[in-house]
């Protein structure tokens, strides 16, 4: 049992590995491990799965192998086994199955047994094997779930499932919500790496396979992340996510050469340069064999790149990657890189442009192993902008969407903000890059382009309070995260359902009001925060609360550009900033006209009067003021369906969720009376039902 | 020389105590000191006075006493000598003189010798023959100033002459904009305090005679200076004070009985925590028996104060002062409260109202050693407010005016703003308190009402850079600061050219221009940013920079309330907060009507129209505009002035100064942009003249 015991590894909140006891559990009684699945992650797997069998059923199941299992072969089991291997039953040695199945792919087959069905795990790797294990459970939590003719075989359409964490060595996390650093404390990597091992299994369980470690932003210690004072350390963190089928990167300073180096140069294209990033690399797989490679912020607000010696991110980035590629790694480029010193009085430059402006015309300078990161919009993960021009727009260079998981501006984990729904609308955006059906789902699955690496990106929301995530309903954006990577047409319910049975049981109360609860709370969120995809008003740095000219007369290039008579920004081809033309024609064409422009995004395409009619009928002032009012009222609906499940969820997340709604809410009417009056008091409009305005 | 060599202690800038060799310098080879001259304060104006002749004239005075005189009495010398002295010449053993010499005052007299004139500096004390040894060595930096007839007398007007510092512990200073602290760092006091006694000179220089080294705020180290682990840094401080007639105070924390003490309670009327007071101060006067007294902040801004236990600032203040009363001890207790979580929605509740509301009815319930510190507006030190109506409001309570020599909103010394002016007309605002000629500069000297303590305290703006307060004609505000409160009927005139001879020299163009660039200051730093007394508008927190609405949804009551049709605070007794009631008769009726306010609060008195016509025939909004083009202008008037210089100052100096006017430039146009293109948004009134508004 000792070994079970360690599981979880940490006395944290168990998020939705808590394998909760149920009645309808079905038998099972033994695991037989085949003799074809070995390995480090199998091993995570088995003991995953014994401790949530365990779990569930109050037994621990019988460990046996194959050779053992003749005298008791009537009895259900679960087996894993590769499906490679010769003794496997003849229905399951299929050449179907075996061209079906991708190298991270599983099956999961029931078979019948005398006394009941036994299910295999079948995969092509160890990683295969680890994800089926965790699906079976998944499965096994949901409800009413039987494993009588279970015939599931699934791949992850997208190769890359990243997680990039902003955590700085002395524990702080750069728009960090939910406590300290699960890495790193006073400029040293922690010691109990108990919560690293959980959050391992969680994000196995939802097959995630890469992690940043570190904040893109390298400052002084953390560049040193790649020495030997910290490599060993480094090592050690890999080799806990490498158990379960993670391939660790870190975030490197552009600069190194000169700060580690003592080279008085990092330009890209000097061959010293060249050559101490070759030494550097080959002494950093020295101790990770499997490391991942770089991911890199370079020449972006006010980080180091190639544009200092004026070479161009291609030259920057393929020199990084002539590094890595003797040993397969990988550059992850970020592509937000845009003026941050602009004059706000200027309105023909504008941020949207930026990354597109910068990357296209670079398309195919890139090396195979380099990835260009793209954020899923042109600006900064606002509640609402438009889709990113630059996905899909790189025929020849390849590309990862970045999300942001942690709601550094949607609610910052105090409000609720449940992102799959927003993400969902991004992955399904068509892009028309190869005509209709260009979904950006599909450029960054690889699937549009033949790339030869892709995926998703995301920045994590995690950090070392109790429950993960600060709010505990934050949880879902992070489940969902991996689940959307795994499989980007999964639907929002689905998601959500899976969640709510691993999280809280299958309670239908519970169930039903949790989902509706997450299923309303984006569209909650940016109902009383900036309207109609005009995006900012929030207070400057921090990003938290409502500040409609925070960032209007500042250099970041985020401006509403409200006056008494309108307000939004001009990106039309047509008299505005060109912006719209950067899209494939379909969607320039849509933008660029008012006809088409859908309201949410009217601000973000338009500068409109606030006498402007919306498709909704409303004009943009009544809009804004309605919306303002309806989204307290939002909350105070949530705050509602909550309260009715007092009892039905544990005291502690019940009361943990309740304060942070009722935070919400008076943060809510804060944003609701500050933004109304704001408009109020410039448009000089009057609500058409008279509400209080200030 | 060794002990010339001493002076000064530092290798800082000199400020004005430059003493420049000049042609003109009277012979001046003998310091006679006279038996009565003793003590610690004597000694540091005889060897201020031996080295500012070296200076001077490039010749070491001789120094003598009475006692050797005789032999070569036909020879000029200067002679300090104690009024009450048996042995000084008949004319000047005048009972006039006695008795017109206060305790802090002094006499210059000139008498002639065969070989030139003799000068004669007699006190009543040695702080006398301090002051009047610092007044000589002014006077002999003017320009043309000879020796003859000389006749002065002076006594202080302010019995207080306060410096108070924001310093904390580890270094850093609150608003401070002048680098680091010069008393402490690293949570330690500074080794070398040569800082520290060049500090003291200056100070001396211009009459200071009291000082507090730490913040207002005082935290958790600061909060430890009164015991043991900090007192005997504290009285070596306070001895290098001492020798320069300088009384050192503390700030200290109105819960220290609990966090020093292991009390749980800081309940004023509670005998333990008297008790314990009691103790403590017997402890710090052991060790610095001239110690000042105790300078509090409670009650405000979220430090701890009597309120907590249902008391009032007198019961806080009166239990404080009763411990310090047996060693002659003051408390300066701050009227700096208000409600800083106020609801921006509540126009009912003004801020400006708060310090009057609280201590008005407490008239004639504080201890004869409780001084009201109140600072000049009832604001916080905006470039414009109204004057406090607290100052002269309560007969029977010491008050003791606070101005804000740091320029935390008038341009933290990277802008030029020369105070006097506004300190000046601050000082000689009628309070009408004893009907007319009833002036703040009467009160707080204890003229108005018979205080048994009173004067003028500041917030330093003094730091650790090598030309102490960043911008070198920032001197100029330290100067006349000390100045200002030695004799507030000094004119802006006297003290700008007395600062100006001393700092830079007889340059008729330096005098000229540098003249004229103090005097213009003010007016343009308020020109460019808050239009019309309203104030504010300001980036929260740092308060550096244009923000217009940057306060206005904010829970500190500072509001502008401007909308599409005006601007302005309603403080009105008819229709408004009630405010201007707190002002005697004729100020409450002055401020009262449109008609009789004065265009410069307008926006601190009423709420008006964007079309209101000004006393000046310009509409509000056109003056807006104006004032704003004008400031910048104003801007480039000033480097135009300082430019012509270049040669007539030394290059540092020179340099320095130009730097912080190019940045000033190009601030004030931001400034100018923001302010006006936000009101012109808001208003959608166009400038008349057509110039670029964005």
């Amino acid at each position: 049992m000792t070994e079970l015991e360690q599981l979880p590894y940490s006395s944290a909140d168990k998020g939705w590995l808590r394998y909760e006891k149920r009645q309808d559990a079905p038998c099972l009684s033994r695991i037989v491990r085949h003799s074809s699945a070995s390995g480090e992650a199998v091993e995570s797997a088995v003991r995953e799965l014994r401790y949530a069998i365990l779990q569930m059923t109050g037994d621990e199941p019988e460990l046996t192998t194959t050779a053992n299992l003749s005298d008791t072969a009537h009895r259900p089991y679960i087996q894993l086994a590769m499906v490679s291997a010769e003794d496997l039953p003849e229905a399951l040695q299929t050449k179907e199955l075996s061209q079906q199945l991708g190298e991270e792919g599983f099956a999961l087959r029931s078979l019948p047994q005398e006394e009941g069905e036994s299910v295999y795990i079948i995969g092509k790797t160890e990683k295969g094997l680890l994800y089926g294990t965790f699906h079976l459970l998944r499965l096994l939590q949901s409800e009413g779930q039987t494993l009588t003719q279970l015939d599931v075989i699934e791949n992850p359409r997208n190769p890359l499932r990243m997680m990039n964490h902003w955590d700085n060595m002395d524990g702080s996390i750069e728009r960090g919500y939910a406590g300290r650093s699960i890495f790193f404390k006073d400029n040293q990597f922690v010691q109990n790496d108990g919560r690293i091992r959980d959050y391992a299994r969680m994000m196995a369980s939802i097959g995630i396979n890469g992690i940043s470690i570190n904040n893109v932003n390298v400052h002084k210690v953390e560049t040193k992340l790649i020495t030997s004072e910290f490599l060993p350390d480094v090592a050690k963190v890999a080799g806990i996510f490498r158990a379960y089928g993670i391939k660790l990167f870190l975030s490197v300073n552009y600069a190194s050469p000169i700060q580690l180096g003592g080279l008085e140069t990092a330009d890209p294209l000097d061959e010293r340069v060249g050559a101490w990033w070759k030494t550097k690399t080959e002494e950093i797989y020295k101790v990770i064999p499997d490391f991942g490679g770089f991911v890199v912020k370079a020449d972006s607000e006010h980080r180091p790149g190639p544009f200092t010696y004026g070479r161009t991110h291609a030259d920057g980035s393929n020199m990084l990657a002539e590094a890595l590629e003797p040993y397969g790694g990988i550059v992850i480029w970020r592509c937000f890189v845009y003026n941050c010193l602009q004059d706000w009085r200027d309105r023909t430059t504008d941020r949207a442009r930026a990354a597109y402006d910068h990357f296209k015309p670079l398309d195919g300078q890139f090396k195979d192993n380099v990835i260009l990161q793209i954020k899923n919009g042109p600006m900064d993960f606002q509640v609402r902008e438009g889709v990113s021009p630059l996905l899909g727009a790189m025929p020849n260079t390849n590309q990862i969407l970045e999300f942001q998981i942690t709601q550094e501006y949607t609610g910052q984990q105090r409000h609720l903000c449940y992102l799959i729904p927003q993400w969902k609308e991004i992955l399904d955006f068509d892009t028309y890059a190869k005509g209709a059906k260009s979904e950006i789902k599909k450029v960054v699955s690889g699937e549009l382009y033949p790339y030869s690496h892709s995926g998703i990106s995301a920045v994590i929301n995690v950090g070392d309070d109790d429950n993960w995530t600060g709010h505990t309903l934050a949880q879902a954006n992070l489940y969902g995260y991996g689940r959307l990577t795994w499989n980007p047409d999964l639907s929002e319910q689905q998601i959500t359902s899976e969640w709510i049975h691993q999280t809280f049981g299958n309670d239908p109360d519970v169930v039903e009001h949790v989902s509706s609860m997450l299923a309303a709370s984006w569209g909650i969120y940016e109902s009383y925060t900036s309207p109609l995809g005009v995006g900012w008003m929030v207070n400057p740095e921090h990003h938290y609360g409502p500040n409609v000219d925070g960032y209007e007369y500042s250099v970041w290039g985020t401006y509403h550009f409200a006056d008494c008579d309108g307000i939004g920004v001009n990106r039309t081809v047509k008299n505005g900033t060109g912006y719209t033309g950067q899209y494939f024609p379909e969607n320039a064409e849509r933008y660029e006209s008012l006809v088409t422009c859908p309201d949410k995004l009217l601000l973000f395409f338009h500068h409109v009067p606030y006498t402007h009619k919306l498709h909704s009928g409303s004009t943009v002032i009544q809009h804004i003021y309605d919306t303002h009012f309806a989204g307290v009222e939002g909350v105070e609906n949530l705050i509602q369906q909550w309260s009715s499940l007092e009892g039905k969820i544990d005291a502690k997340r019940y009361a943990g969720v309740m304060a942070r709604l009722e935070h919400q809410h008076k943060h809510a009417k804060e944003w609701r009376d500050i933004i109304n009056t704001y408009f109020y008091r410039k448009s000089g409009i009057a609500d058409e039902q008279n509400r209080t305005i200030y």
